[in-house]
């Protein structure tokens, strides 16, 4: 899978590589090990990046600065090796939701301009979620789009932000609400990144894991209840499965519904609805994302069992998944008021109706329209300060 | 073509329509006279939006200030009074160049917040070019993109930035260097607006009719021949025949070559590398754009001679025609050195060498690479100061 014959630094058979269908925007996810720290003294085996993109004589490496040092110099010192017609030139961003502004981008695009962007030059999103979504608005803007590719650093962006083509920035009160489908070239997720992760951040990324095996895949919820503390520990082995079955997800969902407009799309959203009322209610970062998105999977459940879509069951599997992955399942306290009125306001509520995703079994969940307020409170109700 | 029942306030027979054939993204181009303005104290004629798109709730009209009071109002009216089920809005842009800007396209991107902008809204571009670029780009990237409708009010617009599906605002130093290729739901020309132009406005928009007739379409051109006292005059009837002829071309061409990847959309350009140098080298406005592509044509059709691509005949019928379309063939004086140098910094430049759109007759052009300078200083010295 990695074609640079000088540095084969892995088992080329521990690798693993996911299609994204979309005819003639597919694009393969390529999850390795050891490939950007290099082995043995040798440089980032950059041939996943060098593959994914034919005739490229500038790399633009957009990079989170909290992790440029330790994966984007590497990866830009191969580029660079590579020979004197390509040139290489990174554009570091504050880490932090606050750089997916206006301002931002406006400073990208300039930055962008002043190096001899044009459409011979690939843009390559080094970072977690806020980098790959501003980089990936830069590259579908900037003459009028530009190649690029997703290096995710955080578990969170490999399994999720980094799949799909949803690209964007922030407006003031209002979360991705500028933004731009934009496939990438290729997706190169190396679990060596995470090594370097706060153990709650890490964590955090495994709700969304959690997630793909609830909504789509009742095998990987078996190996994941039997695989949580390897995952947890961060094997590598355990990680390029746990990351391959989850993007499978994600890559099948998104095939059938790249704009989002015929619904399925929607189902990525399990707990999602919860989430952002109990991220937005509680203060962004008060919650991880993915914590709340484990905290609102139990809401969800507890719905689904309240009007008869599914039985006890599954929640109580769901919930010993995620404590095996050191998630939370309950919060303290809720003002259960405000989250009602972000969850009016949040666009997949549609005309003011209550909509949710609900599983009806492990592997399955389905749109559910017209939810009674009431059995939304209730649900809430019942996953606060509960063990 | 237009279908509001209790409003027939044309002849149905004079209205035109052209199809821009994109597969599923196609559209049509609806040409009509007195449709906005109404005809005897009836409102607009607002049929050919309301066709356009189906399950609309809000209309929210990004309108050029100078046009909003005399097209917008009464747009906005015809749409509001289709129902308490509609909302419409209006943002209002400065005129000009400047308003293609990031900051400017910031604060449209709040103000559509702001109104509760959603999928279901259907922006609506009233202008010229750059409101239309402008609205384009806020459309294209709203919430990963909402419907949009062109109703460009200046010539130029009609026949070339409101058709084909390009959007996006300037960089300081830079036009256009910042978009998206995002389609309109259709583009609605009423010939009744380009009664309040100035001439030398309007008469600018005809350099590219004739293009159309150079590049693409001899008997068109022969028409123009035999009808540029009308259009002069501003005809309807002629106006409606030439912008749908004009569109016809620019819609084949878009057809074949959406993103400007095969090559074939650059035929759009002759006359234009000339006219781009002539614009930033005598400071933007000193020669309005279509100004400009007619003397560039001339030193295209001139460096055409020069290689033999075509005779003598071509540059005098084309002279002819512009100048009875009294559009400029020649100018004073010209800064050949840093015209040179604007061109080779042309995104149309590949790799630093001078690439030309040349006719070989009237009716065709094609691209032609490596171009001797001397060839091009020939040229453009020839145009200078001739009759």
């Amino acid at each position: 899978m990695v074609s640079n014959p000088q540095a084969p630094t892995t088992d080329e058979s521990s690798n693993r590589t996911v299609t994204v269908p979309l005819g003639d925007r597919s694009y393969p996810i390529r999850i390795t090990s050891a490939c950007i720290c290099g082995q043995e003294g040798r440089g980032a085996d950059v041939g996943i990046l060098t593959d994914a993109a034919a005739d490229v004589t500038h790399w633009v490496l957009i990079v989170d600065e909290a992790v440029s040092n330790r994966w984007a110099t590497p990866i830009g010192k191969a580029l660079d090796s590579i020979g004197d017609t390509v040139r290489v030139n990174v554009i570091e961003v504050p880490s932090g939701e606050t750089s997916k502004s206006v301002e931002s981008i406006g400073g990208i695009w300039n930055q962008m301009l002043n190096l001899g962007t044009d459409r011979r030059s690939v843009v390559v999103a080094v970072g977690g979620g806020v980098v790959g979504d501003l980089a990936g608005f830069a590259a579908a803007t900037f003459a009028r789009g530009v190649r690029f590719v997703q290096v995710p650093t955080t578990l969170l962006a490999m399994v999720d932000s980094s799949v799909g083509g949803k690209t964007g920035i922030n407006l003031p009160g209002a979360k991705n609400m500028v933004g731009a489908f934009w496939q990438p070239e290729a997706v190169w997720i190396d679990t060596d990144v995470l090594a370097t992760l706060p153990d709650r951040t890490y964590r955090s990324g495994l709700g969304e894991v959690v997630k793909y095996g609830v909504i789509d895949d009742a095998k990987f919820f078996d190996w994941l209840v039997d695989n949580a503390d390897g995952l947890v520990r961060r094997d590598a082995d355990a990680l390029r499965y746990a990351i391959a079955a989850s993007c499978e997800s994600k890559a099948r969902v998104v095939g059938a519904d790249e704009r989002e407009t015929s619904g399925r799309r929607a189902i990525l959203n399990y707990g999602h609805t919860f989430a952002h009322a109990i991220e937005a209610t509680t203060g962004y970062g008060t919650w991880l994302h993915g914590e709340a998105v484990a905290i609102g999977m139990q809401m969800a459940a507890r719905l689904a069992i309240r009007i008869g879509m599914c039985d006890a069951d599954l929640l109580k599997r769901q919930s010993d998944l995620l404590a095996a992955c050191q998630l939370p399942t309950t919060m303290d306290t809720a003002d259960i008021d405000a989250m009602l009125t972000v969850m009016q306001r949040d666009k997949k509520v549609a005309h003011g109706k209550l909509r949710f995703i609900l599983p009806s079994r492990i592997g399955h969940v389905d749109l559910v329209s017209d939810i009674d307020r009431n059995d939304v409170i209730a649900s809430i109700e019942q996953t606060i300060g509960k063990a």
